[in-house]
């Protein structure tokens, strides 16, 4: 392991360690919901937003355990959508990560109502944060609603079987997965009250790489094997998604991912310690993360 | 109309115009999310959580307009509830205060995407609270999750079919119903930093109205009419809910309902400004409201 993939799986099992106290505990009551809830929380994620908020942090001359606890809320509000995404009202997945999703091992009134308690965890964690906490809880609000990830959610459903446009792609992508990115490495931030100026640079970063994974996140899905993915291979096709590629062509994906994780690296110019977002996006990029 | 229903109307429609101005336009993309949202905040609810935020706020010496946004997160919580409560995975019930519920009005996946918008969206308002934004935000996270409205729903929908008990009926309607109503109360105290002497107040006099309330909606699920209730009768006995009745037997909750208002009034004693919390109390008791 290099340097990096050190510092990646050591803030990673940081993240895990806390998520684990911030949970409630899977016997107290009602105990199949926090059962529920834990299930998918550690059901083997790589922890990348939970990662870039503490690495943001790290980058305007913070420490680890000043976002940590920004960097949980973020994680979980993650695990949230993930486990309604999966319902069968919406994408109708039955394998994530290798693991049955949450309504296939509980059922789906558990699952709803585990995505509904995350969620609330979400923001009840980042609001006992002293000073910052109604920043915290702003950004992540804005990032989360109907403005941000859930807009870019149902306009994902909606775009289902219609013909690809460059359009309708960016705005889900900007909203679905750019937004709690982007907002994951503003909030690194906000936890040591950086700068508004390096919170912008922050912000410009997220934004990109955001923009960047899921386009690289699409050309996955159309060419890995079932077991790096940990779900079935082929299934944006099966549904007819609107991905990048399908609008641009796969060489002008694989460009446009490029482009913007440069863009990324560049917005990094000027923090006092950059140095490991801008790694963090190249390995991003190669996807071996 | 007296001066309590003149208060209470009054007090119901500035909440109402001040949720229209809150919610996202339904013009704005994306417009199904924001018409499915906007549909079931103004489906005809009474306001009942958002003028006793209001009405706290003004027994500890403040004016209306200082709660009022808390007063509207507060309402948007409670919705997002009803929807995803009303899903068919859930309670299953297409009808709500005489409307189709949402995922009747819409699809199911627009119902739980509402529902998440609106819970969302309920904490990004109080966050934008100067100075008691994180305590408004904290105070409701924790009403809402998996130890308060989250835990009781689970538990309420396990419980259907089992024979009453009397612990479980109190876990329910303690967590699914008297905490909102608690936090609604102890918010209106917090949106002008009150004395914790008064919050205290606030929170006695609201867990106590708040399990009243529940005791006192169940009595009326078996006897009211279809036209005062705006759903189907007896769904209770239907879906065979615990309630306090069940349990204890009707004249033992109507017993119960009467001695909880007592408490609730009681606690009001030596809050600056308490009568208007003690005549919501009575007419709640008499559920003409």
């Amino acid at each position: 392991m290099n340097d990096l993939e050190i510092y990646l799986k050591a803030t990673g099992a940081k993240v895990s360690a806390a998520l684990n106290t911030l949970l409630p505990p899977a016997v107290e009551r009602p105990q199949r919901l926090h059962e529920a809830m834990r299930y998918t929380v550690f059901a083997g994620g790589k922890r990348l937003r939970p990662i870039l908020c503490i690495a943001a942090c790290e980058s305007c001359g913070g420490l680890a355990e000043q976002a940590l606890k920004a960097a949980c809320a973020v994680e979980i509000l993650h695990t949230y959508t993930l486990i309604h995404d999966d319902l069968p009202a919406m994408d109708n997945d039955t394998l994530r990560r290798g693991y049955p999703t949450c309504h296939i091992r509980f059922d789906e009134a558990t699952a709803i109502l585990a995505g509904d308690a995350l969620l609330t965890l979400a923001f009840e964690i980042p609001a006992t944060v002293p000073d910052v906490g109604s920043a915290l809880v702003l950004e992540l609000a804005r990032a989360a609603g109907s403005r941000g990830i859930v807009g870019g959610q149902i306009e994902d459903l909606a775009a289902e079987g219609r013909p690809p446009d460059a359009d309708t792609v960016e705005y889900i992508h900007r909203n679905k997965t750019a937004a709690l990115i982007r907002a994951a490495c503003v909030m690194g931030g906000l936890c040591i009250g950086a700068d508004f100026r390096y919170l912008e640079k922050l912000a410009l970063y997220g934004q990109n790489i955001g923009l960047a994974f899921q386009i690289i996140d699409d050309l996955l899905d159309e060419s890995s094997t079932p077991e790096k993915l940990g779900k079935d291979i082929g299934s944006d096709k099966v549904n007819r998604k609107m991905t990048w590629q399908a609008v641009h062509g796969i060489d002008a994906a694989r460009a446009k991912a490029r482009e913007l994780t440069t863009s990324a690296t560049a917005a990094t110019d000027g923090l006092p310690n950059g140095a490991r977002l801008r790694e963090i996006a190249e390995k991003m990029l190669r996807r071996t993360f």
